[in-house]
């Protein structure tokens, strides 16, 4: 069988992310990448004489507005124009800052019959679904286009469909403890500060669409660190039944996305888990899949309350690959999808 | 009526506020305070020449163990021992560090009729009664040693009391987002990390003491920012009752000790109300009150949702003075007790 | 004699200090203060019923632009437009947003007679001198309008003055270790990333015009951190004489806004200083004098290096009440001048 | 010709990283790894089968005092005691906690004819010669035991040679702004603090240890950061010669392990540099080379000013490997030594 041909968008936090994981895709093709300056990112890239990960070349797309001599400056080889990329992929991965997906939608994607995956900074009318790997494979099934849910919210699902699909779940209220920016970035930041936002998180109205059988909200509150989110999460089940810390670890502990440590272990943190992923070589040091605290997890009269990390550059990778799978129909169903995914990202090998 | 004696052990951040909070209080007289070295907070009132709040002169006391040379070294005047000041006052506030309350009380306050209240580095049992001003006043009416709630534990019950009062709350599950370290730390700290602990949080447990009608549990993440934690609280009524969202506002308005504040007037996060009450002039740049902002409150199914801010340093004083105002049977509700105490330290004042 | 009449332009971080130090003068009258918005800190005043330092209150005069209804919902009375406060003032302290000051010079300083202080952000050219109370004193004398050097630079060359009096000084080389946001800032902060300018740094450059007899380069690193900057400054003597460890100590031991201090003490950092200034009752916990450790100084062959500590918020105002002496001419000369504001900002209180 | 047998003794953040290093070297054999408990570095080995770098097997071996149930219960595969490995090798990188390595020469690698590499915690005198790879390697050749330097002093030592070769230098002043945690590191960390410590650095007494004839001194400063320290030098040339900023800068250019980087490319500061090293996708995001920022470099009358980041991670792994070379005899001199560490480490495939 022919491999699926996947573009990718904007080659910056998650494009390059997302280029990564397509050309660890056993049934996909990377075709290459886009973007409109020579930025550092592409500039190491270069200094690799264009190799990325699982040695697989990644050829470069200028688009629109983009100054090919800029490019030169910097020795950087150009395979052709976004339009050309467009051409030439089944699939496009939709990183570009917010907005121009839906741009590029217009101008390319309906234009060539290319089908799209677009990222959380697109508004959710760009996309026939609003997606998630393990909640709602089956809607993007077949469809044009998708819109992935933001790391957030991509995370904290998987542990609400997890439980929803062990026990059922009816409501959750969730506290968003937010990394500010990402490592190396200069444009935001926070210096001594805890800076809270408006309730109802957006996070908790994500999960409401995606899971709209589950009353949700929450609260943020961003904090001066770089490496992954912390949300504790307080879940209720239906019909008034009890879930048990056992039986919330039983569900955790199966899902292969979903990385249950302990304290004693020496998983202390959020930079734990970053440094974790350092130590196994991943690729960028990033991880795939969240932490679970079992220390964190505690029991409120029926409830359940439990804290995971999300590690924000690169938790919405898998899920946007099974977004391809769906899309494209490779396979029908969430657990054909998801299994497949995992397989080439080497997700769940840890678990025993 | 003659003015109530007061002594504080322990000169370090709570101890400073202690005695400048007692130094406000027009029925209270600040005998002197008690400490080990010439820290430099002690060098600062030295510098002031021993003047504190409210212009009134801090006498010295060494407690055992002090080397008097060393205070000699840099012209500290010392005005006797800690056992001396035992015998001139009516109350000790013993702020000393985690342990030596314990031994203070074994050797100075039982044997010489010392009243004592402790805070919340010592052990339960080393008092008669784990204390709150608004939550339990009347258990420490004429009680002869009393333990304060630790900051955090201070400000949360403030709220939870508060809707106790006004709707009845059987269940609390908080999420303690915390400093990690107090402005001048250098001893501790984190950086760029957000360090998890093992659930439920003391916090939790320690209302639970308090409020024993009331179910509670929590998750505690330290974050690397020194003014002031941020706790999220998910509050469920008694008897399946729903808690508006109007009914809580309505409720915490109306407490003197909770500053309610919008993100529109500029209250942006933990950093804001540090910045306000030194825009007040407040001595150290203290605030009394914990703020709750109005944004965050948000209804859960029948259950409400907040965030609050705790000012870790001065956050206890209030509820400190509160305590000696039942032990010496001052005051014998929590109404009179707390409007006296709010009155003497201006708390209250910015409410309509 | 009748007080010199000031009026502050801008209520922001510079503008309240600047409030508050020319309420202290007790040769010089706040007769109102400036702004365009009900900020905090003007919240803050108003909840202090418009009494602010030494007990003197600050009538508050709306800019052009400003809308009183938003005053009035805060219920902050309002005692004018900016032009009458204007024509009631001999000297305006200017501490607008940048580029504000100019206009203001043009509309309203020349029209009526005004004499103006300009803080840094204002370009040189809209002043007839850049001013340093200790270093160029006697240019200010009798001037319309002066323009302060920048909180670094204030700092800086009061240890440069201060040396180059004592012994005289050729070049200096600078590291400037700056803090990135002031406490309470949202708007701008850095995570976890030291940044780095373009050398050479301003401050060295504003140090050569206001020291032109001074070669002076550096560079600057932002460093995430509230509490006061650090400098590195490594000093060379004219005329290849060597500066001894002993003398300069000997130097910046003598003047009364440099605050010698040791590790040995307990001041361990910057955040050491901005704790000791809380302890001392500090209005704001701020500070007017520089830290400057002894355990940094040590010698390079002939030269000298040091780290000072800059208090970015409060180190311009003994500078700028200096500039209102030497342009009404209150004090013909530095020493008389400067130890005129020392004494009513109680500055060097501290020096044996 | 037979590969050197190597081993390393202590996986923590250095070990692990010559570990690595090792595996790269074609003409190396990396023997084994020895620690003393499960640590998450060894679990993220296990859960890669225990394979490293450039899909090397890392053979375990336990440390005295190692408990063989610990490594069981992770299912840690053992290779034999650290006795063992010490047989079977020709040198040790010695990489345990400071003092450890004392104890093992005394115990080990004399007894067994054992060459050892010591890191910078362990005393000058465990070794015959302190060990730089470009200023002094000629020193250690044939040596039996070599201390490297720290990571500050060896990559100051990489830019203080490399001007001393070109221009000569007679004295430099240095002011170390410090990362004060690693990242991951729990138990040491700064918030929103600069740490000073007592002056002249270690940094500057081990440049002159390694070059006697440059004096220098500095200052050092701890930040709240984790990725990289960056440091200033002030370089004096020898007789009154100057340094001009093309000279400096031509000479930095021309050294391998010496990136010289600018602002307008996107380098603004030190976790530019740490990004670029896993955008390169650098095993663990790390990066051999330290950073020039050619914005930095600046005359100041005869001398030359400029700032370097230092990635304290890895930056002594290559000078480690040079060590090896120098006492096996590889290679006789340090342009031969160097030059096949690079190759191998693929340093300076950057360079044009």
């Amino acid at each position: 069988m022919a491999k699926i041909r996947v573009g990718v968008a904007g080659y910056g936090t998650i494009g390059q992310r997302l280029a990564d994981g397509v050309a660890m895709q056993g049934d996909m093709e990377l075709v290459g990448i886009a973007d409109l300056a020579p930025t550092l990112s592409l500039r190491a890239l270069r200094e690799n004489d264009m190799i990325g990960a699982n040695d697989v070349r990644y050829d470069l797309y200028l688009v629109d507005g983009a100054d090919p001599d800029a490019f030169k400056r910097y020795d950087i080889p150009v395979a052709g124009t976004f339009e050309e990329l467009c051409k030439k992929v089944d699939v496009m991965l939709d990183s570009s800052p917010g907005g121009v997906g839906a741009k590029n939608k217009a101008n390319y994607y309906e234009k060539y019959g290319v089908k799209a995956v677009f990222q959380g900074g697109e508004q959710n009318s760009v996309a026939d679904v609003f997606f998630h790997g393990y909640a709602n494979y089956e809607k993007g099934v077949g469809q044009n286009y998708l819109k992935l849910t933001s790391c957030n919210t991509t995370g904290l699902i998987r542990t609400v469909d997890c439980l929803d699909r062990a026990i059922g779940i009816e409501k959750v209220a969730i506290t968003i403890i937010r990394r500010v920016a990402d490592p190396g970035d200069y444009h935001r930041g926070l210096t001594n500060a805890l800076q809270i936002e408006k309730a109802p998180s957006h996070q908790a109205l994500d999960l409401m669409t995606i899971m709209p059988h589950v009353e949700a909200t929450g609260i943020l509150v961003h904090t001066p660190v770089t490496h992954g989110h912390i949300i504790t999460v307080l879940a209720t089940a239906r019909d008034g039944k009890k879930i048990t810390r056992e039986a919330a670890l039983e569900a955790f502990r199966a899902h292969p996305r979903i990385r249950t440590v302990t304290l004693d272990e020496g998983f202390l943190g959020n930079a734990s888990l970053f440094k974790y992923a350092r130590d196994l070589g991943n690729r960028r040091g990033d991880m795939y899949e969240i932490g679970l605290w079992e220390d964190s997890v505690v029991e409120s009269g029926n409830d359940i309350m439990y804290a995971i990390n999300i590690p924000q550059e690169s938790v919405t990778i898998p899920e946007t690959i099974d977004a391809v799978r769906a899309m494209m129909k490779m396979q029908p169903t969430r657990e054909e999808g998801t299994a497949k995914t995992n397989e080439y990202l080497r997700i769940g090998r840890f678990k025993k």
